[in-house]
């Protein structure tokens, strides 16, 4: 095996996970582009241990200072949206792994898909706004939509070689985040602080504030209803505080499959890159004698209406998908900048929603526009919350 | 699919569980051959409902007294070994479930093998008295072994689509029996009907005390490395009190992947019938928001020597697999005639290894006549013992 990957939001958290999947791996995988928003420095030091064909900048002022600072004649620079596509263009890539936050995520994928390559989906969002459109135009153009969540991995490992016909139930864990056991009231007061401590996973900002509103479930029972062969009614979220089950699958004799490990993002990510096959990977092994007890709960939709609120959208479909998404994003940003509180995240995705009147998703303009709309709105009505 | 399976044990609990699945799919399954020890009259209702073409009583006197009691004029009755043989050429069967327990289920299973008959396979004792020599045999013959026990089947599930060079550990899975928190001094004076009492699983006597000595995980450690890709070195066994995780895979990623759900012997019954597809089957689902705390402990070979032979056993070959099965039989019924001590099992099993000098295994034969040797020699000892 020796694949090219294309490696869009390289200094995030799963950007570095993956390239220390590469750097295990050098007779397997290498990397043809790195994609950075702003962090040039770690970009630097990444093209320097990589050699990449290609990296994008998609700052146009980190672009300039890193042509500035740096000097990698062997390594094309590209800058922008624009120099995304281009960069698609000028490297041959055998994969396209998409590790941007947000909707942000959408765009390349919707280009790589065209392209034909295959998408390695760390970007939830995208399917989340698109589902329909992207998994079709996967199938049309023969791509395959290899999951990196955790989650969406532990599924697709569970359903390797099974008729998806068996398939009666997909049961997907959630820690259940930082405040899992807060009473209702003493939620209004959470810090950004507090909400950015994850008891088990190290990961970006959004996803951590997602995971603890829960909204990160949602969106990933929304990802698992495109990726997988079941309807909203199959899925079900099951509280495991302990993140050693990282999902399941039921089958229709009621034999369940799930995959477990300790929390490390290293073994989806390096699955996605090797199935069917695997690969060696110097994780920490688990050790059952010295394991806790494995628990689990039912979700508190009173507490953490998030989850309620994506089952909801799925349900109804259309554009809501993509308008909790948007609100989402906006009220999470809010949140963390302390212009609102964490039980207002909620509220706001929920008063978007209301407000929202429905149509069908006729093609990725149209998202864009509606993104853009949304955003605007929540964030006006967000400033006129604060006056 | 219509399968026609020639069942072997018919009024044990795996027999009656099995004909529990053929009753939830008569268009699927049905009965060419019951066959039974003694137990005619419940015999007479299998016969009644399922309607097979023939039968088999091992039992001499029995055979004749059914012949007294009963008529079916469609069913062709046969009578002891050589009626087993028989049936075999009579009926036709896709599938050979042997049931028996102990080493009376090695000869039925090499008959049905070189008849070229798929077997699957819920008595243990076969493939660790004659592992080697079955699954040549199987290879040659091109017969599959569909396992039945729930955790061989568990890892089957597990292992479906995956590179057997991917294997890095199978984790067995054990409920720990009645006596897991017992002190030593106490298991002295376990009475036979407290070492019936299994905590999870309803089943027959002699693996019920197996499972309360550990020798039952000790066998499936051994059937393990029969019928899977893994050194003997590769098998772990882990306590698991609630019996929920049935058996478990590492691959060569740390990725784990588990098959659970509640214990019901009519899941891998059924799964063994109807790999690589699954059927509908009706059972209690899994209710995870009512579970509670999956636990995991080392297994205590202090306590519970028997695990620790089999171990051994495994490890240095030869015939000691065979003898360690012969002199646990015979230590067991002995246990449960009272003639005694829950712990002189694993004595008299260590016992007689230790007094056995081994020898390759060439053949069926060999096994025969070894397993009476060491049965007369124990069943010896300890009329010696009582004097």
């Amino acid at each position: 095996m020796n694949k090219k990957i294309f490696l869009l939001g390289s200094t995030g958290s799963i950007g570095v996970s993956t390239l220390d999947v590469v750097r295990q791996h050098p007779e397997n995988f290498s990397i043809s582009c790195l994609v950075v928003n702003r962090n040039i420095d770690l970009l630097a030091q990444q093209v320097t241990e990589f050699r990449p064909s290609a990296a994008v900048i998609y700052d146009d002022n980190a672009s300039c200072v890193f042509r500035d600072r740096y000097d990698f004649p062997e390594v094309n620079i590209f800058t922008g949206k624009t120099g995304l596509g281009q960069a698609l263009e000028y490297c041959e890539s055998d994969v396209f792994l998409n590790a941007f936050v947000g909707f942000a995520g959408l765009e390349p994928t919707v280009r790589a898909v065209e392209m034909g390559i295959d998408i390695a989906i760390a970007n939830k969002e995208t399917l989340v706004v698109a589902g329909k459109l992207i998994t079709e135009l996967a199938e049309e153009k023969g791509v395959n939509l290899l999951p990196v969540d955790s989650e969406h991995s532990a599924i697709w490992q569970c359903l390797l070689g099974e008729n998806s016909l068996s398939v009666t139930r997909i049961i997907l864990t959630a820690s259940g985040g930082p405040f899992r056991e807060w009473p209702q009231e003493k939620l209004n007061g959470v810090t950004p602080e507090q909400a950015l401590k994850h008891p088990n996973w190290k990961m970006g900002a959004k996803i951590t504030i997602d995971s603890a509103t829960l909204m990160n479930k949602g969106l990933e029972v929304i990802e698992a209803y495109w990726l997988y062969p079941v309807t909203e009614k199959q899925i079900e979220v099951v509280v495991h505080p302990q993140s050693i089950i990282h999902s399941m699958v039921e089958f229709s004799d009621h034999s369940i499959k799930a995959q477990l490990g300790i929390p490390d993002m290293r073994i989806p990510i390096q699955y996605a890159l090797t199935f069917p096959e695997r690969l060696p990977l110097d994780v920490a092994p688990m050790n059952f004698y010295e394991q806790g007890a494995l628990t689990f709960e039912q979700p508190d939709f009173e507490r953490f209406p998030c989850l309620k609120l994506a089952f909801d959208v799925l349900e109804k479909g259309g554009t809501y998908p993509a308008v909790l998404n948007a609100a989402n994003e906006i009220a999470v940003d809010a949140f963390l900048n302390e212009k609102i509180r964490f039980t207002q995240i909620p509220q706001i995705v929920a008063d978007t929603l209301d407000g929202h009147q429905s149509t069908e998703v006729t093609g990725v303009e149209m998202l864009f526009e509606l993104d853009r709309e949304i955003r605007e709105q929540v964030e006006k009505s967000i400033r006129l919350k604060q006056k």
